[in-house]
């Protein structure tokens, strides 16, 4: 399969990478490296992104900033980032890639645990990850031309431990490997509109 | 108590208020009409509405359009519809009532069976349904001086059938006075961080 893989240089998507690429063509898309780049909350730039690219059976999403912050302090403008970049990101690529994926072929976006176990500082991630996973359930359901879709919701990254572990008291942390494979449960399998939790 | 209720006039607003305005002070909010107006996607009118009214025990919102659609035709100004209104129009409100309000108060919102259980032409509000769950299961840890907060998602009402009956195959309407009740239970109750499904 001919896969494009946005946001293939982070943690969750460099992983997705390694599992994919062993049996597929990836295509990594970055917002600013290598030989495809996009700004996925720019439907134009994901339009010219997709187009540019002939016969593709998968679109992967793994990229998208939140603002973490906390909720007595927060601005519109705050949650305003997450709307834009992780949530109108990854819709402006099911809109797009709607049209341009071969007949069968897969979207995978990615949410996040924060949609049911909230954290301290995280109520932007939880509205955005919800949001998502609830797109994700009815656009399964109006997709044309046998197309899929399917969300993969990861916990914390063990990756990501050094970094953001302090916010998340009590999590278990997951490997990068182990959610790549929900990823792969997406673009591989028959399944549509399921949330894939890995928590 | 003294509860501010912004969509005062909607089929869900006027039996939220028949059903607290009998034990309770009820100051209806609507975008146009009425003493009290404001559009709650404008943080600075939700400011002004709320700083304008002493000693407020709840906030209650029942209001927030959304656009539906095929999701085959959808384009984001689309999706910007429901994110503006009824998803950052009661985030606004959260942002500002969180100061506000009198210690141990309430705010309720509403969001939508949509978020579980998608129709066709009805992603956008899948979307902002289901983002506004999880944001309240969030905000909820957050909120200081004892604040609660919970959010009702209604079936399909009874009183809509005639308008929207034909996009809800197969869904069971619930009358609003039904619906109404879980707004009481949210501001006369003591939980905080619920989802009250009335399906």
């Amino acid at each position: 399969m001919k896969i494009v893989l946005i946001g293939a240089h982070g943690a969750i998507g460099s992983a997705v990478a390694a599992e994919l690429g062993q049996r597929h063509q990836i295509i990594p898309v970055s917002r600013s490296r290598g030989d495809y780049q996009a700004d996925m909350a720019d439907l134009d730039s994901v339009r010219a992104l997709l187009h540019s690219i002939d016969d593709i059976d998968a679109v992967v999403a793994t990229a998208g900033a939140v603002h973490f912050g906390p909720l007595t302090e927060m601005t519109p403008e705050q949650i305003g980032v997450g709307l834009r970049e992780k949530l109108m990101g990854q819709v402006n690529l099911v809109l797009t890639a709607q049209q341009v994926l071969k007949d069968g072929g897969s979207i995978t976006l990615t949410s996040g645990i924060l949609s049911s176990d909230p954290i301290r500082y995280g109520s932007a991630a939880s509205l955005v990850n919800g949001g998502l996973d609830s797109f994700v359930r009815a656009a399964a359901i109006e997709l044309p031309r046998g197309l899929r879709i399917n969300i993969v919701s990861p916990n914390l990254l063990q990756e990501s431990v050094p970094d953001y572990g302090d916010y998340f008291p009590g999590f278990d942390p997951v490997p990068a490997a182990r959610v790549a494979k929900a990823y792969a449960k997406s673009v591989e399998g028959a399944q549509t509109g399921q949330i894939y939790t890995v928590w």
